[in-house]
């Protein structure tokens, strides 16, 4: 422990047992050098609630195997996000203990040491079409893996406003809300002008021509007339579940 | 008339009176080469429905009083758009009989010349907020200028979406609809959502950062999830009123 | 019936039946609750005269036989749109009674439950080069299933500028014209500046290099000089037919 | 009070002193069209905890000042935003008990009717160059009028990296943290990688040349490979105070 | 031969063979349906200079051997451009008399039927890197089949300026310059620093991550600082081959 | 002269009067060094055929002034470009013999240095809408002061094509077309499906929303499906005529 | 001075005056919390060679006065970039001492503090066209101010090339060259190809239509052919000046 | 040795062995055209430090094959830069003596040719994160085969920034550091906030969504806020190395 380290080291000197140049060599790099700590960054958990996750889309099957089966002797969930089916199949195979989750893309282990009930309250999920629900349980899944109990809506996109408003229970009950939406991403700021709740937004790459992988749908969310939206990258499940998981920590 | 002077050609070598080189050269441009029509295209308006109008934003008050004068001579309404404050009073000034509207900048002559009635039924202009306003009266009048019956309801934007149902006799009752927004560009897309009419998008500049001069809205309404919409160019409410009275044309 | 709910519940505390408390609970989310909307928005053709249709692009074969299974049963025609080949077949061999149209991409089922003669007239689909044809048969087919008159003008583009000449009659002769491009997008400027109808103007994917998929000859059709022409997402033939059936409905 | 609105008129019908079709036609346009104000959207407070604010960017010093006048004399605290310097003191001058915030551009009434202490903590209030002020007090003074408490820590960006580390204590305390940048919009990553609360950052469009008016800091925030980061418009301090003000709340 | 036929026609009536109402019919929609093949543009030789040519990049090799098969039987030589390895094998199998140039793309039938000595001197194909020569080479192709002679000097760029040099005698000679470059596309101007000829710069899409494509290459190009250049699309050396051919005809 | 130099060196050294080392050193940097050219670019003339030109854009009065002033004592016209009303004055009124062409934005001296006749044929300048005139005028007075016939033909505009068939004439009798449009930029597509003649176009400015400043145009002409068309960068009226007095030349 | 203070505090564990666990609170957030230094981040010139330099660009002549009369109290010599003729002339005339250099928009005091002959060898700066000067000149101005000594080689853009080897003799003796180029920014790679030295490529504004304020000519000097580039901002002369002294720093 | 060959030849004259005609003819084109290697520059070496390098991404295996055994008789190292894999294989099977990198993608041979020792002092070659490796593997292995000597930290991105300061030797001890990093391109601002040396940041194409292939990552790093940072293209290692070996020379 770092604090340990560093009282051991002023003890040391107030015992006289330590140089005073001795210590300044010691303390000069301090806290940037903590030994033993190598670039994998476990220290991360303890900075920013959010243990260390592998994102798998640029990792060969061999990365993730290697990288995945160090972290399971750790005392965290062990997660790989945007892993395709191929890859998915063969870390599963190296690794007993692991499941993959097709259309979520992650791989999930050491599923005993998430601890639950992390969350003030319950989580909102809520897609446009049914072509976002991969993204959308990316979010579901890494929020379940930080503790937190999220609830879906899924296809109650605009075209067809009143599926929306047949989740008016959930819309009020969730202490945050993950909109998820491709196309013209206008389901944030519909949804963000009937709630209280803060509404993480997710623009998807659903759409073709000008939707631009999801640029289109990104613009509207950035620029949501409604207040109270905020926004993460495209197709970015993962990163809106660590921001609500931020928000509605206890 | 074209076919008369292709016949009288074609009888005149019959006849003998026109030798085959001749009549070689006479052909080889055909029919391209139509004498007779200066540039300023008055014939527009009986091709196309719509009368030879002066688009006034790259020209002088001077450029817009010397042609809307010889357009008064003519049978038709005289309309001016994207006339800025400025300019409007100038012309007006010059040209007694021209009124200036001033948050639609559109100048407007020969308003007697109006023929009333075109339409097959009203014509539903819907905003999202008042900023956006000054566009959806640019097609307001033109519309009427074009003989067709307008409804207003503005500042109905999706961030207050009971304000949008308030509205739901105009919605049903509206042959065409002109759905105006900026920011976000959602309007079109619910509005679609909930109508047999056919919606014409209308972007806006209204916005600011990634609202790129509504490029954002355009995009969304390009990529709308509903079905019939389609869009005119940034801030183009003369444009969107053309294509309706179109679509509305008895 | 909401008036009809409503009253009710005012009747109710009128009689004393219903306490105030109970009644503003109930009353302060209204209106936005309305129950008994599943998901499947088979109300859609209600609203929008346009029934539910399946979007291929990113479902898997097994997906739409699932839906295309459950929407058979139904009342109105099955379309499936931007299916590709090897998705064609297989949905076409699990599911008798299917059509595969290879060129235009679409799957069509239910067939005899198509109600003819749904248009004030004939829609004109013109486009400007072989390769736009897949675009405009997607339009030409889906608006032959929602009940409309097609007559088709193709590879009339404006290097040579004859060629839709003799197109005329139809041109003159359609309520409302489709027109396809891809490349520099000039077609629907020149075909709106000879006629009166309505022009729906669908850039296509088809160029290379400054083309930019479609984008520049979007921005073509956006900046049209000529009146009476609106727009919709690059390669959507089917939402072009889908504004055209709005406009063109009797 | 739009509670106590609807309490009594339910107390007049249960009293019988309130006819149920005179409640009914009350009852039908709810909450859209409330008396004289047009769409002012007085509900919003209710739905989403956040009171209708003017936006001033794109009104006259008239058109704010009429709207302004109105807002007094309601239940909330009154605010313009995006309103410059000459606008500023226009409306200032003639509507006495406001107050202008050069720096925020800010307009602020009503200040007694701030209800104090919504947050669950401390909000922290980051920006990275002296340039990035403005941005950063806008959202300062939107929280503090909705509420919420703040402490600022300004000219901490990247480039001197211990100016930031000179911040722990305010970036550990604080239940969520505002932190806005221009230029290369680093420092949102860095702070997200230190601490446990969410990061709502905002992009400025402080710099030149390739920082795009704010893009490439949007970019660079949207991309941030520390979790716990969520993005709103360019210059947009308004909105992030929303935003935060929904997370914050009690 | 078009001009034939119309000179048969006309001698026809001349001669009292054909009568003025079946030259009518004939005449009507010339020239734009001749006989049987749809909308083949065998008229644009005469009006263009240019025979039809194939584009074959969105064609598959059955479209491309059945139009290529009805073309050979024509007055012309029978290109097809962007052809690719596979396609390029397919045609000449079907269709005997057919060369694929591999590095060019093309294919070229009828070769006997290139009229020579076109041209009014020799044009100089110049590119900057060996990987710009597939663009080049299409170019050069091009015009021999248009009949105007051709010479090369390539990889010639700009990193070492001496190579371009010792082509000094080509650059002088040349009565156009065709300048093919990627990357950054500096070559053009440099080239038009040098010479009177006017100059047809080519941007490839040769380079990666900035060069977007070719866009890097194609700015530079527009914004060249010597006069007498001139742009077409990316990697289009067909154009710039037509374009020179139009400038060089005799 | 270089080679002279080149030989002497040589000689020198087979004479022994110039040792090895020498040479080394004076050869090791060749063929760079050619002392003796000022930067002022007198040489251009002889190189490119067109002589040094003022670019107003981004100089003062006095700048230009100064400039002009040496220029006038030499053997060419005086051209200064994108000179604005203001500027055109000031240099007008100190520098005596100057003339200011306000449409074209255009200072003109030594205009009797002008060596007409310098044309194969006649330059035919074709625009499409009133607000590209001024684009047009700078190529039409730039080909002027080159000694090259220029023929205007001016609002053509796709939007009522008849127009351009009435130009006919000039479309056929032009050995080169320079074609100037903005908005959707179609006209060059147009024209060039029509003539034998290179057609170069220029994209303007003129638009508003997605025309993004003559973005549009660019690109419909650089994808123009009608071979025999090349691209200036927007509004570039001179270096158009640059091109096309290189291509008219004799 | 960081490490006396340190020393002085393990000095005083050693003698047992600090207790450890005082020492303890005072290291835990060492080195992040150094007391006494505001955010004027003075401690820059010793860690990164360079001295805090005042922005102008969004300043007030007000706020420019202030921070650099707290800066003339310093050690160092005070600078304030992109200051226009106006705030220089008003903070030159509050603070006597400062100089203000208008083609460079760089105001200069302490200028007796500079330490000259801080480089390996000569910078040279080098630049395309007339309109680039003041960027050149704020990259010379700012090594002057650096101690590096700088020569200039101004408007040898590439239309011209002889102009360049005209310098042949800076660019082989300079240790380091800065080349600032606008419209196609071609120079970069030119130059690169022929000396040894690393270039610093800065483009510039200078240009229309499509140079977009520079950024065709960034994409040229990203994607340039020859080895031995790297780019910095657009107009950035200072951050190439500063680039250049890290580089030619003895 | 292109020195060896000049003086030779230049001694052959001076010895009277070689006529003048004779090496005029031999010098005229040099040193271009040297025997039988087309346009291979091999003068590059001496005019810039870095010999020619052969850029595998658009060649085939065929292609690379043949210029690296030519390229192998040389007195240089033979690079290959851009392999793949598959290609890398083949090529080394085919040409013995080479060595293929998988992960930085690059062929050498010749390696015996190395000069050691080139550099002023130790690059420092700091990467982002794990994806970044292989870019900064390319720049490591450029310079390595330049004679440059390189140490490398990877892994240690913004997102737990005391990574990075465990680098803190390497970071003061280098003499240019080469920073490469992806999505939002955070760590050169960092860097260069804590270094004298220069820092040549690379962006990789890390990323995805708005990361748009590196762009977000490529315009942090020229806005950096920190002074002394200079950029290359995307994922171009090579480059920053061969920028890196020209700053770094002794």
């Amino acid at each position: 422990m770092d604090e340990l380290v560093l009282r051991k080291l002023l003890e040391g000197i107030h015992a006289g047992d330590i140089a005073v140049d001795e210590a300044m060599s010691e303390l000069k790099g301090w806290p940037r050098h903590q030994s033993g700590f190598a670039n994998i960054d476990h220290h991360r958990k303890l900075r920013t609630g959010i243990p260390e996750v592998i994102f798998g889309e640029n990792k060969s099957s061999e990365q993730i195997i290697e990288i995945a089966r160090s972290m399971l002797q750790g005392a965290y969930v062990v997660m790989a996000t945007r892993v395709n089916h191929e890859k998915g199949l063969a870390v599963c195979a190296a690794l007993p203990g692991l499941e993959y989750h097709k259309q979520a893309r992650i791989i999930i282990g050491n599923k005993d040491k998430i601890v639950m009930n992390q969350g003030r309250g319950k989580v909102g999920v809520v897609c446009a079409g049914t072509s976002d629900i991969p993204v959308a349980e990316e979010a579901c899944l890494t929020l379940l893996c930080l503790g937190h109990d999220v609830e879906r809506a899924y296809d109650v996109g605009v075209a067809g406003i009143h599926r929306l408003f047949a989740c008016k229970p959930l819309l009020e009950e969730a202490t945050v809300l993950i909109v998820v939406a491709g196309m013209e991403g206008a389901l944030p700021s519909v949804v963000a002008g009937l709630v209280e709740a803060p509404v993480v937004a997710v623009p998807t790459s659903v759409g073709y021509g000008t939707g631009f992988g999801g640029v289109a749908a990104l613009m509207a969310m950035l620029n949501s007339c409604a207040p109270g939206v905020a926004v993460v990258n495209i197709d970015n499940g993962f990163g809106a579940a660590c921001m609500t998981a931020a928000i509605n920590k206890k």
